[in-house]
């Protein structure tokens, strides 16, 4: 329970991390990259910080957490937990306490490819897809349908491609498949045929999770490979709010440290209709949930790396729905982040959402205010962070392309000001005052050119007259263009067609290995 | 130059403050108010603003500023102060010490209706619009055309109708009128005809200001009063970067000093081309041409109402040309309302730029960031704030209407967390957990539904099949039919007809007395 950033330690072994210092290295000449150092904004004060924490554990030591299988409860009762009469565990201060500082933290999301590792230590800030949105705004028409398999596939490939989203979690559900054993794996597969970048899911059952680690296995040349490299994590919403354990996430989250799979275990409360309307007092309810997430994780496995993913949603208090876009859930995951670094756990927020059906101003605008907030805040791994439309309901392939691009603005506010002696330009200034009269062709200029300013890729910056003579595009019609290069060229051959082989031998895989090659005019 | 938020103190009379405060409390009904206190956000370090102060007063000592009128350079010479023989005054580390401690501050911004009252003292944060845009897209066509003066008349009237634009700066130039007094007053003029929000102008001439203070005193009722309720400031461009002082500019702003015009002081060097390219840097120079500005003012009238208002802007540096919409904007401004109030000086910045065209994703998300992050860190007046597309080449009507909703975000944002034994809710929270098992219909999420979350106006929430229902709108066509109800509605007659004809004897007055009327198919 210290703000301090922890320089060393760490649960994976000591050539993963130098790998990745060295890649940070590398990527110093480039003027953003994933891993920037957050945590300049904090919403709270130190005491704000303190009482929410009080709050939450006179709630985990009160009313306790309710919903637990009877797996459960006896791991509880045999770490000397009370349970009370209608089956809630109480968990005191004082194991709380201990539970965190034993936690699992400063470890590895790994990468297919190892370029692609995340570093989750201090406030590190990645950001990257996730969701189980049910309908995508279709490519052509623009009209909202059903979200299917090949959409995961698709959205995988652009992410692949997008330097500013740094892991794919899967942002749609398949509605064609019913939940069990077979979407779990489809969702893998289509995932890892799209991109080596960390992949994270939901799984609907234990089994899944173990087919999971056999398929990676397979690809990754061999048993136990996976758990050498684990290249995935679950989403588990472990938690029904106010503070249930949800039993079916319960038997996900128990598999996935078994087998040591990384848990993103996600507090999805909505404040105003399953949490305090009050931004405080849902900080409060979702940091016992957290709280009560990691202890649950740690009772099965102490240390198992596990993410304090809370995610404090916001209701449209009018209506009661869940609304994703406004400063309240800015405010709201910037402090959860801020809570997950007092306790010095991995953090996970949600953000970059909007409730507006298309990339326009209004999702410009409040896509930009929470991903840029919780990235100041310093969460390692903001979620939802690209692509999300219509309060989590859609994933658009344009806003995808559209928010790499801020993410990137995001990332360059987060990396901030560098003050030395050399940045702060006394004699430069002095120099061009006494001659030139300007910096333009000074040394200093052309030197920081690639480091200090972040360039767009699709944003315009072109004079009006240029722009009308170009067609008065607005970003979302170049973003269309962008997504159908991409899509109709980007077709990685990621798994190894005898490998692939393999897979369709063990698994049931609905995705043909047709969808997966160039041509048939699908783009 | 202390970080410490004043709480008393003030230039103006006791009954004024009185009023502001009182109109604060009625406001703390709302959600969100002028003047929130912001500062929450620091992008430097203590050390790093030190260090930037430290190398502005030895550029300030060494290569001083030049540029300075004879009327200047002789007021410089009585207080002392040294003239290199190529007409530089230097200003030593102890004159500037002064200068700021006696500079005037805790003032109030006064509208012509009171309640549109800004207090300009900590780190009270207001937004408001700004420019010298050469035109406007048209409202029918989209396409750019040249600005004229009945557009400030129509921004006007759309600003007195928006809630989180808190002044009415002009936003675009008269390009059909030539510099000189007849522009200044025209320019007055519309802006006074359409909103009593304060109004900011930048002038041309000294006998522009004494025109408009001639103005504002028939429509007010009598000669003196404008001095007594000083409804609208200058915005000077009194520095000519890198560390000259602009000649015109001078005058303008020593004929405001004298008729007791508040004298925004901005500095608008540009990192890359007339500043250094290095930020650290950019803000070394800018804070001497701002702190310049100040001492500058006070050698003609010491204490007199002046901004700080540093501007800092960047280049791209693959053109040259000016960016307004990058994260380096964000940093850079908000870096320069921490440098303004480390000294405790009022602080005006300017945000909410962006490069695009028109108001599509890439002009929210920029817009966005800009405001968010100015706003956090406590600027007094946020200026450019609405409105502005295309590198402030140009104001669009319905940008500044999606850009007012915008705002009221960002206010909601640095409006914060609020953190009390009631807030935190932990008796709720059990309540809830034992009883209802929801909070929707629960009493403390009624009381907060007005208090605690804002709601869009023109942003949609909709399902998206109520959505594609509706025409499947994006906000920017929203907030064209939003434009065209306030425009072809609101015409205000804030300036009485008799003292209107006074003024079109007395004043070249250019907008015809039809033109301020309903009718005419206009709109």
């Amino acid at each position: 329970m210290t703000e301090s950033r922890p320089g060393s330690g760490g649960r994976r072994g000591r050539q993963a991390r130098l790998t990745v210092r060295s890649q940070a290295q590398q990527k110093r000449a480039r003027v953003v990259w994933p891993g920037l150092e957050g945590g300049i904004y904090k919403p709270l004060s130190q005491r704000d910080v303190e009482r929410i924490h009080e709050g939450a554990l006179r709630i985990l030591a009160g009313v306790g957490m309710g919903g637990a299988t009877p797996e459960i409860i006896e791991l509880a009762r045999a770490k000397g937990l009370e349970v009370t009469d209608d089956q809630r565990i109480r968990f005191p201060a004082a194991y709380i306490d201990d539970v965190v500082a034993g936690a699992g933290r400063n470890f590895i999301l790994y990468g297919r490819d190892r370029a692609h590792d995340l570093d989750i230590s201090g406030s590190k800030v990645h950001y990257g897809t996730a969701g189980a949105a049910v309908s995508v705004p279709d490519f052509e028409t623009g009209k909202y349908r059903e979200s299917r398999l090949l959409d995961i596939y698709d959205f995988g490939r652009l992410v692949d491609r997008l330097p500013n989203i740094h892991w794919f979690g899967r942002t749609v559900v398949p509605t064609e498949l019913e939940g069990g054993e077979t979407m779990d794996v489809n969702i893998v597969y289509a995932a890892a045929a799209a991109t080596q970048k960390h992949v994270a899911a939901g799984f609907t059952c234990a089994e899944g999770i173990y087919a999971a680690v056999q398929l990676f296995d397979m690809i990754l040349g061999g048993e136990g490979r996976f758990a050498e490299q684990p290249c995935c994590s679950v989403y588990c919403t472990g938690v029904v709010p106010p503070l249930r354990y949800g039993e079916l996430s319960l038997d996900v989250a128990v598999a996935a440290a078994r087998v040591g799979m990384p848990v993103d275990f996600i507090i999805a409360a909505q404040a105003g209709a399953t949490a305090p309307a009050s931004l405080a007092g849902a900080l409060v309810q979702t940091t016992a949930e957290g709280l009560g997430g990691v202890a649950l994780v740690n009772l099965v496995k102490p240390g198992h790396p596990t993410i304090f993913s809370n995610w404090p949603f916001a209701s449209d208090l009018r209506t009661g729905s869940f609304s994703g876009g406004g400063p309240e859930e800015a405010l709201l995951n910037a402090a959860s982040a801020q809570i997950a670094n007092f306790y010095d756990l991995p953090s996970g927020v949600a953000c970059s959402m909007t409730d507006s059906k298309l990339p326009d101003a209004q999702s410009g605008y409040e896509k930009a205010m929470t991903s840029l907030l919780t990235g100041l805040s310093g969460a390692n791994l903001i979620h939802e962070a690209a692509g999300m439309q219509a309060s989590l309901l859609g994933c658009s392939h344009e806003a995808l392309v559209i928010d790499s691009e801020m993410l990137g603005n995001a990332l360059r506010a987060v990396r901030g000001i560098e003050v030395t002696d050399e940045t702060l330009s006394v004699e430069v200034i002095e120099e061009v005052v006494k001659g030139a009269g300007h910096f333009l062709g000074h040394e200093q200029t052309l030197t920081l050119m690639e480091t200090e300013y972040i360039y767009p890729d699709l944003g315009d910056r072109e004079r009006p007259v240029t722009w009308e003579e170009r067609g008065s595009l607005d970003i979302r019609a170049r973003a269309h263009e962008r997504v159908r290069e991409i899509l109709s060229s980007h077709y990685p051959e990621y798994i190894d067609p005898a490998v692939d082989a393999k897979i369709r031998d063990a698994f049931d895989i609905r995705l043909a290995p047709e969808a997966l090659k160039p041509g048939g005019g699908r783009w």
